[in-house]
């Protein structure tokens, strides 16, 4: 093991993982550590860092840890200005992960650090200009251009959840109306579907002269859930494939958006590999086919020339490798 | 005169013009010539910009000659994919002008150079990420991320005027559906206006159950104009002021769209700077108006608080000192 180590640390809602990385050779992981998340506080939550940085660093000494963190910066002052599955707001995390391990700890957008990540070692590697977005729980995006991540003025570049699709439309957990979050994400996709199924409500049904029909369509795709309230994009999914008219009323509703939200960010911004990924785009083979469809009717033709769509290709490692790329790269937050 | 000259050059669909610019202490024009575009081969504009590129530097031999150019470029080849204002298809412009002024000649697209004359001397000085939109006869944007032109893949970034707004919605000029440039342009506003007011048509109208309204406000428009085929932006802002019910829809409808845009964009990119110029926009004061507020409604709120709005300041020396600016930047086309 080499004296000075580089650490990456990908710290979700959830999981906790931080690994010793060596970035040259195409990038791997030489140690790893995982943890559940327990205790949210910010404190509780630090030292648990700490604790699994120096677990895994085994006593060698560090040249920098870099924090892929699933939450909203303030900025360039670490502070997490708002991380939902935390319930934290305005939190100095990067002051107290700074007085655990010391100087060298950078703190960066999760969702930056797995699209560097992807792009240095992964689905985008050798492209210069990228756009990645990820469809799962939540939606945003990380974009690369001539080789660097964009960061934007405040730490928000890439906020592609919240690009607005239907002007009024519906409402989203950011408090504003007609994001594309609000109708193509993991957790409005389940809120929306199990509402509509349990109580039976078929508003988008071509069939709803047929009562027996809607209840039929009601049915499948709660009985692959197997109950109405465990619905999520993955069963929906499902059901479009078997013929269900809700399901399919659904997709047809969300995919143009969501192909429209993708087809528009690479117009602006001319990326030469766009990786998508994420658990519902992963989940949704027929979701996946829809919305590539409406992407390249909605993209400007010369940009989507360009434009290679690739499969995430580093799973769960691309969070640690990029936060661990960032930080080599002196990138600071 | 410096042994040594910087030579910046805006080649637009009428007119050329070059400057000896002078990059260090805020940027200044220390000469420069103008000419009419008439013979428009590419041979003939190339001889035309060799003739005033050589004039303007007198004698001095040439450190680079950058050059903002009205069309769309070919990725990295020098070559001209397109140029409607000149009926160019695959010319390769900028072989043809190396062989008249050397190797040191670059070509830029002429709102990224715009884009970057605003961000290193103008609107936009000291920012580091920066949005520029021009809404005049097309609609484009240059953007800038972290201090350099955002080029992309293939030279297309900024291509703002392309973003879909209405799915399957009014033709555009690039042959799709529903661009932006399709309802905010000045070429098609007038075009749509003079179209709709030279037939009587009152599309819009909340008063059409009243005819004899209905022609008093079509007439309104066009009084200002003083005729149906003169109507342009200007006076379709000027009759909305006055309150004329077919004006006010037009605006009614197109400003939210081009709000939308620009607060997708800005929600994308997290820009501290949002420059926003071009004909139209500087003529259509209450285009201006609708067009903030609605994007104020559209744009992400956190990304927002960093982007400050601001007016174009360099009218039209922009593009020559963005142009020199880039070239001496060693941004290569």
């Amino acid at each position: 093991m080499t004296s000075h180590v580089l650490v990456g640390v990908d710290l979700g809602g959830t999981n906790l993982r931080a690994a010793v990385v060596d970035l040259d050779g195409g990038g791997r992981v030489l140690a790893e550590e995982r943890a559940p998340v327990g205790d949210r506080t910010p404190e509780a939550v630090a030292d648990l860092v700490q604790t699994l940085v120096e677990r895994v660093a085994d006593g060698a000494a560090l040249r920098g840890v870099g924090i892929g963190f699933a939450g909203m910066l303030r900025g360039w002052t670490g502070v997490v200005a708002n991380a939902p599955n935390f319930g934290w707001r305005d939190v100095d995390f990067r002051g107290l992960l700074r007085a655990r391990l010391g100087p060298s700890v950078e703190l960066y957008n999760d969702l930056n650090a797995i699209a560097f990540g992807e792009t240095c070692f992964g689905a985008a590697r050798g492209a210069r200009d990228v756009l990645c977005v990820f469809v799962g729980t939540g939606i945003g995006a990380g974009i690369v251009t001539d080789g660097k991540l964009t960061i934007g003025a405040s730490h928000l570049a890439g906020e592609f959840g919240h690009m607005k699709v239907v002007p009024g439309g519906r409402l989203c957990g950011c408090g504003a109306r007609g994001c594309i979050e609000a109708y193509a994400s993991g957790r409005n996709l389940a809120t929306r579907a199990r509402q509509d199924l349990a109580t039976g409500k078929a508003s988008f049904g071509s069939r709803r002269d047929n009562p027996a029909d809607a209840v039929r369509e009601v049915s499948l795709a709660v009985q692959i859930a197997g109950g109405a309230e465990r619905v999520h994009a993955g069963h929906l999914d499902e059901a479009v494939r078997a013929g269900d008219a809700y399901a399919c009323a659904l997709w047809g509703e969300v995919a143009p958006l969501l192909g429209l939200a993708i087809a528009n960010a690479v117009t602006l911004l001319n990326p030469s590999r766009v990786v998508l990924g994420g658990g519902v785009w992963e989940g949704a083979p027929r979701l996946r086919e829809l919305v590539l469809a409406a992407y390249q009717e909605a993209v400007n033709g010369p940009s989507a020339e360009a434009a290679v769509i690739v499969a995430t290709a580093l799973g769960d490692t691309a969070g640690v490798l990029g936060a661990a790329a960032l930080i080599a790269a002196g990138v600071i937050s």
